[in-house]
């Protein structure tokens, strides 16, 4: 005989587990319960339809309860929500929406998918403002789509720079709005370092988008349309959308006694069951593990969602599971750029106190003989003893994504930097170049691990002059056109032999060219020639990455 | 003091090791021999050159001699063959073409890294053909552009259907001549199984190419300028393009006693030194092993050459290197087709005798939401009892270079298959899905690992049914219109519960969707009520690529 299985939440993660469960088994019993009117909706479509990428409405919809009913025989309850388990009596009582009807159904097995919510500060006027959104399911995006149809709305303010503020933003420029965007923090994009986030920040302002950051909003006034900024400057919009975060939808388990973790998420174990073994839970609101160091956090993103949602299907049917941890893998569309990331970033590494070494690259996205290749900006982050990789991130307006799945590829097969550097990937002059950028990055990571050379970061360029550092600049003449790094020495690489004595051997040299590559050899060059030296990573283009913004911290 | 290091050949694998021998060591002396006028170019664009797409010439030199020169400080002399490695003395003897004068150059260490030349076939009436070319570099590229430019054919035959043939057809094409493909072999691009290249094959004859295959020039007559086939055929053409493949370039080698292997290429252990161990060899002429079987082949593209290089510079250098073989990743840019593969593809398991299961699939090149996804037709093939990934081919618009990227690196890292289902890939919905297409790959291979289902392949499916197997198409009954297999019973999925009492408990059962994924289900839904049943794989449109070659076959 079959069992009862309930799935609470008909998105990504409840969707996947009740398909997977009915393909393990005929016999289950399978309802599922979702609160909205829609499951198994293209959540990460919806900015692109209020922005009129995706025209049509419907290809939001990737099942509908009807399909997912006649083709899985999953008896599907949408606009009804579970408001209690029972787990003492093992039954869900639920209430419908459209009758206010409650009712009772019990259960051997749930699995929970409850997702996460928008985070709504507490902010004066806030509840008094008509024109402030967020966005999380079909009917947010109706709401803000008409709001932007039918108000027409000359100026968008957008709250928060993380992936849906960042997308939103895109969106309504597309339709034509003016768009501030304003958060608290130092940068867009936290998954990135500053000097990556800055690239997209640079893009995004070219777009038109005006950038307020360390900045948040204190009150809204005048019913939402003046914004009263933490600086104390008023902004006047016509439409704020709040997408400051999201935090896990727990109330259900919270009320259920099942332990919570990492701000409010809900805690599972490997096998995803919760601290009631006959509920599992899956999705944006439970906590997982950091895969490289093993912290608590959350990854409220589309592919665990899946996943895992699979996964407590398989645990369900008796198949042996173990999700050991998240490594954030993640990409963003930003108007013509790309940016991703995998792993751990910088300041997470920093925070965690492990030994580590950033490297910046900026290898052309293919041959750049053949028409159409673009650079793209690769900051890689490994253990500089084990060449263990921790994460790395890419900023570029094509193949970004393709490089960062290979390395979270790479992480999840346990490869080292040197490993990187023996990936036979794909090359035609169209695609890549005969050492791939992901090639190129493992050999600078491998140079650096074998004592080839030393670098020097971009924020420590200053600091280095200041102590009395001598910086070497190896590039062309001509390229000093684009600036420079302040009080290096012009000597070009094809010089450098010849003009040794130029450069005093008892001081800390550093050597600095347009990307590294150049440095690097420069680098090798002095080296062998009894000289201290480093070559500044990423060359000048990290390094003047950050350039305004340290012009702007001496003022 | 340094050593003597002399270096045969300054194209992909000679230029890399040079460079890398400098960086590692500013004391040794290296001379590089280079028999053509031009160092380190592109091979890999010429045809792009000659298609227009690449429009300066000056692309084409990634380095100048001169470049080399002041950058790494090598002695670098083109337009000078090395005729003799007299290893007893350990010189080498050299010609300066230029001068007729020859020399000699005493050595520590040799790389030898010549390459490989364009296979010559003895036909008739080819030496007095003056239409006839070949391409391997730049001297080769201006004369076949030259041609084309002045001469102004209309009409040309390309015979040999790899990399260099398809890439002259497309760029003949895009120089608006008429193109006759001609090839020995049933199908295109050998890399590729038979029901994959015809995809590119398809795409080629709509882009106007005329493909010929299992089909031979027998002799040239008239110049040139007229061809008789094998099939007794005469074919008019104004000029004809020689690509039937390359022998490795081993004339030096065998004359210095060197020794040789598979196809007359040079031996060398995994530290790429050669019989002499003063004498490294790497690129296009050596010997590699298959990375997942270990037999001898040959791999003649540009990332092997380059890796190779840098590695010989490394054990030269003091490093303990291992080079341990060869996927062969490769792609291709076929008009706006992509097709790539890495590893063993089903010709070689099969001969090889190993025990392998292949699936194809056919998802989008990301979210079907988003506007712009295209399919992208995967075969994956693995080891069915350890789930040992063997090889993937990619065919499709978007997309297929960045899956077979990420397939190699997870063989490179020797995951499994089920490691596939398990890679956190990045995910918005204008670069993927929240299943990418490798974690499907992964998700229908498990499957088949976990006997959750058993499927038929497209060249089994018409003796399946010749045998009395009973095939059931679950697809809608719109989707009928595109063609059906012969023979099959309509049952559309969503009614396959109900109607099950039609299909016969006694018969071997096939179930057919459009591309597997309905197929999977009902087959799950047949296996648990008892049904025999297997899963045509890649459903109908894997099917149907071959089904006009069935047809033929049936004539």
């Amino acid at each position: 005989m079959g069992r009862k299985i309930v799935v609470i939440g008909g998105v990504a993660g409840g969707a996947s587990a009740a398909a997977r469960l009915r393909r393990w088994n005929e016999e289950d019993e399978i309802i599922l319960f979702e609160r909205g009117e829609h499951v198994s909706f293209a959540n990460c479509g919806l900015p692109y339809y209020i922005g009129g990428t995706i025209q049509a409405r419907e290809k939001l919809f990737v099942q509908t309860p009807q399909g997912i009913r006649e083709r899985f025989n999953i008896d599907v309850r949408v606009l009804n929500e579970v408001v209690q388990i029972d787990r003492e009596h093992k039954l869900v009582r639920f209430r419908d929406m459209t009758t206010g009807e409650t009712g009772e159904q019990p259960y051997d097995i749930v699995v929970l998918s409850p997702g996460a919510k928008p985070m709504i500060p507490d902010i004066p006027g806030l509840h008094e403002a008509a024109n402030v959104f967020t966005l999380r399911n079909i009917h947010d995006t109706d709401v803000i789509k008409t709001y932007v149809d039918e108000s027409q709305p000359k100026h968008a303010t957008v709250i928060g720079a993380g992936f849906i503020g960042l997308e939103m933003a895109d969106n309504l420029r597309e339709r034509g709005l003016a768009v501030t965007l304003v958060d608290m923090g130092q940068q867009v994009l936290n998954p990135l370092d500053p000097e990556m986030a800055k690239l997209v920040e640079q893009h995004m302002k070219l777009n038109g988008v005006e950038i307020r950051l360390e900045e948040g909003v204190a009150a809204f006034e005048g019913q939402g349309t003046r914004l009263r900024l933490t600086s104390g400057d008023m902004l006047q919009t016509d439409m704020v959308i709040l997408a400051i975060g999201v935090v896990p939808e727990n109330e259900l388990a919270k009320q259920s006694g099942l332990e919570l973790g990492f701000r409010g998420a809900i805690q599972v174990n490997a096998q995803l069951q919760t601290s009631d073994p006959a509920i599992y839970a899956v999705g944006d609101a439970i906590q997982v593990k950091d895969r490289n160091h093993g912290f608590a956090t959350m990854v409220p993103l589309a592919w665990g969602a899946n996943r895992q949602g699979r996964l407590a299907a398989d645990h369900i049917n008796g198949q042996a599971i173990s999700y050991d941890g998240a490594l954030g893998t993640s990409v963003i569309k930003v108007f013509a750029l790309t940016a991703a990331s995998t792993g751990n970033n910088e300041k997470t590494l920093s925070r965690l106190g492990v030994p580590y070494k950033a490297i910046h690259i900026h290898p052309g996205s293919h041959a750049g003989y053949y028409p159409g290749a673009s650079p793209i900006a690769i900051k890689l982050l490994f253990n500089p003893e084990t060449g263990v990789i921790y994460g790395a991130q890419t900023v570029g307006a094509d193949g970004a994504d393709k490089r960062i799945d290979v390395i979270a590829t790479a992480i999840r097969g346990n490869m080292n930097v040197r490993d990187l550097a023996d990936l036979e990937l794909a090359y035609a002059p169209p695609y890549s170049s005969a050492k791939d950028p992901v090639n190129m990055a493992g050999y600078v990571a491998s140079n650096i691990m074998d004592g080839l050379v030393q670098t020097l970061q971009w924020h420590e360029v200053d600091d280095f002059h200041r102590n009395g550092g001598v910086i070497i600049d190896v590039r062309d003449k001509v390229e000093l056109q684009a600036g420079a790094i302040p009080g290096s020495i012009h000597i070009p690489l094809a010089e450098l032999r010849d003009r040794m004595s130029e450069i005093p051997l008892d001081r800390e040299i550093a050597v600095s060219c347009q990307v590294g590559l150049r440095g690097y050899l420069a680098a090798r060059i002095l080296t062998q020639h009894g000289y201290s030296v480093r070559n500044v990573d990423g060359g000048y283009k990290t390094y003047s990455v950050m350039a305004a913004e340290r012009a702007h911290l001496l003022k």
